[in-house]
């Protein structure tokens, strides 16, 4: 190596020597002046404690990232062939329109100057923004995104293009942070966590959405739910009134976007600790994955004891919703409460998908409203009654977790205070979403003209097709 | 940000001003007490270093976790388009059942209190886990599980799924965890690297599998070939005793499950090192690379030489064979012989596939017996031979390597002892896998019907189809 | 755990305790040998941040490497069913080739001891290499394949197998490193970039190519120009001269590849500060982030403006082209900088592709030369224009960023000397590539015969058809 080592090593080996030159120094003063050589070490190990959070929250992050493709596979997966280059079109711009829109308004909406508790107001644009606050961003932002594509799966195989994007532009600005204020922000009045709001005084606890079983999924879930009751069901849904199955094109998509998106929480989850030193990302990752698995066995076990074979697409459904169930609570309960929290998760999604069809009347094709609806909801009143309580048994060192014992643990007040948390995420999103899709609706219109759902949105939408060579039914 | 920034970042600026004030304390103590403060220092660069061990063995669990992934596609696009629906959900439920059965007893009898070195017996559904113990759970679940998921492939299109799921759990909680005892439990008397037992003391040296082409890749594979003996070849695979081909419906598919398992594997032999803060993660990739690239182009050119076309399917099978083979010994060796050890690999899968089709008669749909049971085994023995010692040469500094030098560093023990090891995972795993696909066929029956063999898995066994929209020949 | 403790864990247990007994012989010494003492913290402080660095850049080389299934899934996904196989094989192999000549060769030429400023020579097989070694070979090792993988797309569906490999080889072995050697060697005077050289005296400031937006994509995209021009275009592309359109087969291979080759850019850019104690991680993951959105849009706009629809596949091409252009200035300049650099890539890859095609007539089926070429000299002159100049603004504390200010920061130096890096790499790897893949045309031949290229490169090179079961057009 020697002078012709790596240049872009050798800008390191100049702070490298410089670090050489910085522990001699130290070492010579610590001879004559302990106080600051130590002041010089806190100092260095505090920079590493940051260093590997920052490296931690890049990846994290990443891995939520990663959630898009999984996000993508599935609802281009589970629908047909003549819709997925309009849905893969949806899931990119709704990754484009998160990165753009929450650096412009959304982050600033959600952690800007606090107005009474209900809504942050500064640094749009990240003016200002140093390392710290960009790594913050980073994190959050890839969790935006993800509420708006949840709406992207309900609503597949039948809304106009230039409506979606729309829609998303809003959510990502005003829906997901208005929410995420509330609960995520740290104002001292923060409507639903702050010290000094009504709801926390009241319920004598604040809110606690670990992961954004409410802020992400809830939110994503109820607006979902808005818009498909505006848009209607797909032409063929329905016959007299009864649901028939309309089958997604490619099975193996489907499960691949799941398995990705298993991947992608461990970011989603286990990053939100916020803090690469927290030793509780190992709570975090193993209750994920104990409640994934079980939602996920209790969903296929449903499916077979009702129909007599183990089906598929609802135990892929089962894996996404003992995920949205843990999101909320998977640092502040035991590893068994875990397993009960998504096996409860795969029963609500099965009995969800089928409340949803035969009761609503409503047309999700790829079960969003339950998985991420029904299940947001589940995780966020299951905090309230596992949460172990901050400070005891397992959670001893936390410093992040719900902070009172949930109904099993004898506590009242954390139960309280998520049922009114979990009732502000469906009220907030249903009536924002609704007013949101009926003005879209009447200015540029929501839906694609018969003609064009039967054709295809690939075709009329994007004038291509995705897969142009084989012949289909 | 000031008081509206998020609270989830707040929670920890708390953290962050305690250890401000901490810094602050501790360089006045340091004035009057130098040793108190010393210490302080010490403890917070020890929980510094198992910070960052934690980090990254939940992301290299992470990634391992993705080779499930990656073993779903390499199946499915493998094998033909009527089983797929079948093979996803064989994997899907693979994950479950390795994450819900290796908590609830495959730990404790891997890791838990030793009983006579043979097998592990406490600490069941991780009774008293901490952050530690969850962190090493994890790291050792998404093994576990990919252990069962080798039998997957072996057994493709013609198997029970519930046949299959009953054999996944007693894999998962029984036949894996007990070799792995002997191999990685630590205990004084394991069979294989205890100090006090029998084989050890004998031989000289003590068994070493770095990552698992023992525990995790041999005992897979040599249940797999104990699986399909019993089982029998699919319809149609031999005509007059000759073995015929039955092109996989999807190459993309496998070549892209080939690289995500390829990516798995970093983190699979990296992780390995238990240990964030060990340099030789760096010799592990390098060599875990080099194997497998080498395999591949040595497959390749065998195909090449022997139809006169470079073949995708053994190529892709070359890659996996490379990663298998370099899992035991990609902490012990240089990386000329880690291009050794993948060449021969590369040759070792080829043979292997020809000799279980030609000779022993055996239908193996994706080669898993060749790729993870022969190329364990090589794995193993190439410790043996190429093993540099620890302390010698290379492995100066390291601390978890083979400990004595292989045959041609002039030292027989390692090569002995690898060679006895080597034999007790094909004997146990072939045996223990025969006794229970015996018992299974016996009591619940392991095949499927010719009838539902020739419809296809995914109606008989899911009433879907993975594709209902493609015209298929 | 207790005596049975995993042994994997033990091994370290050992050095634990070594730790603990050197923390307590470290705070008895403090007592009479503070300067010791103080020496041994900044000796494991500066552990630690080696440590987090290997993992860091592991990590991030994984993610590198994951970009090799993005660019098999792109140019399989946007290329026709027949040809699949062939691109999938010479994807792997391109990876196979990499590892294993830039071992034995490419480093040897990038990073070896200086050869007046034009070529490294020494280290050949990483002779001598360590720990350090292994991490920068394995870094560098991913990115080298990654520039081979450009050439395989535009040439894709037309040219030889062998010769596609003999060419990976001589970019890996030559072509790629010297001009890496120019820019990254760190050599006094390495053509572009040290001190001593003649064009950064001239020029007053140093090249700046952060992540490689010449070194790996400018290289990868001008050599392609050479190749496809040689090749000619694919049967059927021009008619009477004008171009027509030739489909992919499958959008959502597409489009899954351009999200993994995101995600993988994160490590590519992020890990390119090669410290993760370098807090510009954050900084360089929000650019690359917002580029690679906003050249989405713009590119999916013009595409609605154009012809009234959003087109797919040139809206994920505008991901990519964001990336590339992003990739030299995304530690060097602010938020909105990256946006506007995203959007004027957005707008040359669309006018790229149309003029590749209507003024060139050059056919490049997956649009590598616009999106990796050209934007790859837009990303290096963007540098010379938005740069804020290292010590200036956000770049207080940074120690890795463009020396200079740019032409908008009132500086021409940092312009100038970008203006000849980027011409540079177009000379050389445009000249370099045509004369090699001239001789190749004439010693072993270029393209297929006709009759094969109709057939498919599937059959008449590998022998196999990605797809046997479906019935194509």
């Amino acid at each position: 190596m020697e002078d012709t080592s790596k240049m872009r090593l050798n800008n390191k080996t100049n702070e490298t020597n410089l670090r050489k030159i910085l522990v001699i120094l130290f070492a010579l003063s610590l001879l004559v002046l302990p106080a600051v050589a130590a002041e010089e070490t806190g100092e260095a190990i505090e920079n590493l404690q940051i260093s590997l959070t920052f490296v931690w929250l890049v990846l994290c992050g990443g891995l939520v990232f990663l959630m898009h493709a999984g996000f993508s596979l599935v609802e281009a997966g589970f629908t047909r062939a003549k819709n997925t280059a309009n849905i893969l079109m949806k899931n990119m711009m709704t990754v484009c329109i998160g990165v753009l829109i929450y650096w412009l308004v959304g982050w600033a909406i959600m952690y800007g100057d606090d107005i009474a508790g209900v809504i942050g107001f500064s640094q749009f644009a990240l003016s200002g923004a140093d390392n710290s606050i960009w790594n913050g961003w980073f994190f959050q932002m890839v969790f935006a995104a993800t509420g708006a594509t949840i709406v992207s799966g309900a609503m597949a195989e039948r809304t106009k293009f230039k409506a979606y994007l729309v829609f998303t532009t809003i959510l990502v600005a005003i829906i997901y942070p208005v929410y995420g204020h509330w609960v995520w922000s740290g104002a001292d009045l923060a409507l639903l966590t702050g010290s000094g709001a009504w709801v926390v005084q009241t319920c004598g606890a604040s809110f606690h959405d670990f992961a954004g079983s409410g802020v992400v999924h809830s939110i994503g879930g109820y607006a979902a739910l808005a818009g498909v009751i505006i848009l209607g069901p797909r032409l063929g849904k329905f016959k007299n009134g009864k649901p028939l199955a309309i089958p997604g094109h490619n099975i193996t998509f489907g499960f691949l976007g799941v398995l990705l998106l298993w991947l992608g929480w461990l970011g989603f989850n286990c990053g939100s600790t916020l803090d690469g030193n927290d030793a509780y990302i190992n709570l975090v990752v193993v209750n994920t994955f104990l409640a994934a698995a079980a939602a996920a066995a209790a969903a296929m076990i449903i499916t077979w004891l009702k129909t007599g074979k183990p089906d598929p697409s609802l135990t892929a459904n089962g894996v996404l919703a003992g995920l949205v169930a843990i999101t909320a609570p998977c640092g502040s309960v035991e590893n068994w409460a875990a397993i009960v929290i998504g096996i409860v998760a795969g029963i609500i999604v099965y009995a969800g998908v089928m409340f949803n069809e035969a009761v609503l009347k409503v047309d999700d094709p790829v079960g969003a409203i339950a998985v991420h609806g029904y299940c947001g909801t589940w995780g966020l009143l299951a905090v309230g009654i596992f949460s172990v309580g901050m400070g005891n048994g397992i959670l001893e060192g936390a410093v992040y977790a719900a902070g009172a014992p949930g109904l099993l643990y004898g506590g009242v007040n954390q139960f309280a205070v998520q049922v009114v948390g979990a009732l502000a995420s469906i009220i907030w999103a249903f009536v924002a979403g609704f007013i949101v899709f009926k003005l879209i609706d009447i200015i540029i219109g929501l839906r694609v003209s018969e003609a064009d759902e039967v054709a295809g949105l690939d075709i009329t939408e994007h004038g291509i097709r995705a897969y142009p060579e084989y012949i289909t039914e």
